[in-house]
């Protein structure tokens, strides 16, 4: 049910009955590795290309997921999945292999909440029993798909942050499965958000204003406050972002500082990994998620949180004719009691 | 409700309340003119650059979609929206302007059929009253993004199609909104099928397997013969991938060829406009069906159709490594009585 202006209740509250979560050498040297459930050394991971390395990975999140809860591929009703790359192809190369229906998405970094949103709209309105959501990004990949091929060897602003080499994913199921899984309630839709930031090694400037909007409906729709939460999570917003989502609050006059976390200010070392701003990439929320924070919620160490992936819209060939980079940031609460 | 192994029953039988379709000057001159409701004589549509021009010609038409039906851009709930350019920018800046909630998705050409069966979807819960699913294309923008820039003065291969320049827009209702337009039914999304087809000028061989595969799990699912339909319309497979359609089915002893139809073969006459097998892109079904299809149904000249908007899931990058073109296929069942 629609409440408010973009926000959906849902009333039957679906649940995320498990994650899978993969990540690349440089996440595993990060503070969050012993979250991660897989990793591979080989920034490659035996493949020939970066972008196939990418969606190896996803598949073997995804597959991941689909053993470990004694489920097979056919099993599962739906897949929705996205990346960062030129139409998509880390998620179609994929689902080419797991042969389940599927929906392409493209969200930026946004798209980990996008597809658990409509994931878990598709199980609360009892369209299916078992819907995944996944990511992925490679940081090598996105260089150059982005950026400048890493033969190139130039050096990144300081405002820059470094895409996360990572896949996660979620399995959504009705609330009725015995499990302790942690409940989707609401979900926010958002608008895209564009302030006129042009500077493509600023992402965290770009999207503050479209989590600062989507948080702010979330929280008008729904009635909450900001402390109902014990946690409010952005994507990849990095420090600068972050920072600039505190005070884009501090000028409501709320302080958010305390419950504020950043999956790409989580993920890397800042002092000794030379990640600059943090991490990005769609693969960020996803194994951050997937991976630290639903086992915060496993283990009641967190209980209520609001998970809010920012993405990025535009693309070099938009920056090259001179567009402003339009954000947008989609957020899922998910609670351990209904 | 999921009926089969992969279709979805609209028990609350959602409605088109209306549609809007804009395309460029050759589509103006192909056979299907008089249906457009809006068009440009200009490929740039006033802008300067391509990209810009297909995201303005996405904007008219939702525009008008909007205003011809009494509405405001804040009466909207959501839009799910999506083309073929890298990071899809079409849908982005066109979106950004209008500030409605917004679904990015990325199906290639199928794209449409996507965004429409998560409309009606989302309407059929009760998630939302007002959806609009719209894509575009742009021949220009399609040829720089997935061939060679236009200056390249390159030659097509025999098996090439056409990149539509179009968009359509469909508006999604609940079914007590007071209007004779058609329901939506059912909707089957498709699984990705690869036979192998790595000729990037031959999307119709990709692309007709996902086709039949989607066609025939529909039929299965929801227990219809061919001929319940009075027409089986496929999105943009072209000349050649039609007759591929339509051989797979003689091999299971099943003649389509009185009630198939395809949108990228009717758009161009193929004897005058040297389009060879066609038109594609995301902007063609979008375009045909809510120019032609829509008046056919609500004229009642055909009740009950099934569109299938078919991708090719490949990029140009996936291509040049060595990967074959998986296609997908997403079908939605359309009728004038429920």
């Amino acid at each position: 049910m629609k409440i408010g202006k973009q926000t959906i209740k849902l009333e039957n509250t679906p649940k995320i009955l498990n994650t899978s979560s993969m990540v690349g050498p440089k996440e595993m040297q990060g503070p969050l590795s012993s979250y991660f459930e897989l990793h591979t050394d080989d920034i490659f991971f035996g493949e020939k290309s970066f972008e196939k390395a990418e969606s190896k990975i996803m598949k073997t999140c995804v597959d991941n997921l689909i053993a470990k809860n004694g489920l097979s591929k056919e099993d599962i009703d739906y897949i929705f999945a996205g990346d960062l790359l030129n139409q998509c192809i880390s998620s179609a190369y994929c689902i080419r292999d797991l042969n389940i229906p599927f929906f392409g998405l493209y969200g930026a970094c946004s798209t980990f909440c996008e597809g658990l949103m409509l994931a878990s709209l598709f199980v609360n309105a009892g369209y299916a029993q078992k819907v995944i959501a996944t990511t992925s990004s490679h940081f090598c990949s996105a260089e150059r798909q982005f950026r400048m091929p890493l033969e190139h060897g130039n050096q990144l602003s300081p405002t820059a942050q470094c895409t996360v080499t990572a896949s996660g994913s979620a399995l959504i199921v009705p609330k009725d499965v015995n499990s302790d899984s942690p409940y989707i309630t609401y979900v926010t839709p958002g608008k895209i958000v564009d302030m006129g930031i042009k500077d493509m090694t600023n992402m965290g400037a770009a999207m503050a204003p479209s989590a600062y909007s989507t948080i702010k409906a979330h929280l008008q729709d729904t009635g909450r406050s900001i402390d109902y939460y014990d946690a409010i999570v952005t994507g990849d917003l990095g420090i600068i972002g972050s920072d600039i989502l505190k005070d884009l609050f501090k000028e409501d006059g709320l302080d958010i500082s305390e419950i504020h976390n950043d999956c790409g200010v989580l993920i890397y070392d800042k002092d000794s990994q030379d990640t600059h701003c943090g991490g990005s990439g769609c693969g960020c929320m996803a194994s951050v998620f997937s991976g630290y924070f639903y086992e915060q919620l496993k283990t009641k160490k967190l209980n209520k949180i609001l998970i809010v992936a920012t993405g990025a819209l535009m693309s070099p060939v938009s920056s090259q004719q001179g567009e402003s980079i339009p954000g947008i940031a989609h957020a899922v609460a998910i609670e351990n009691e209904v």
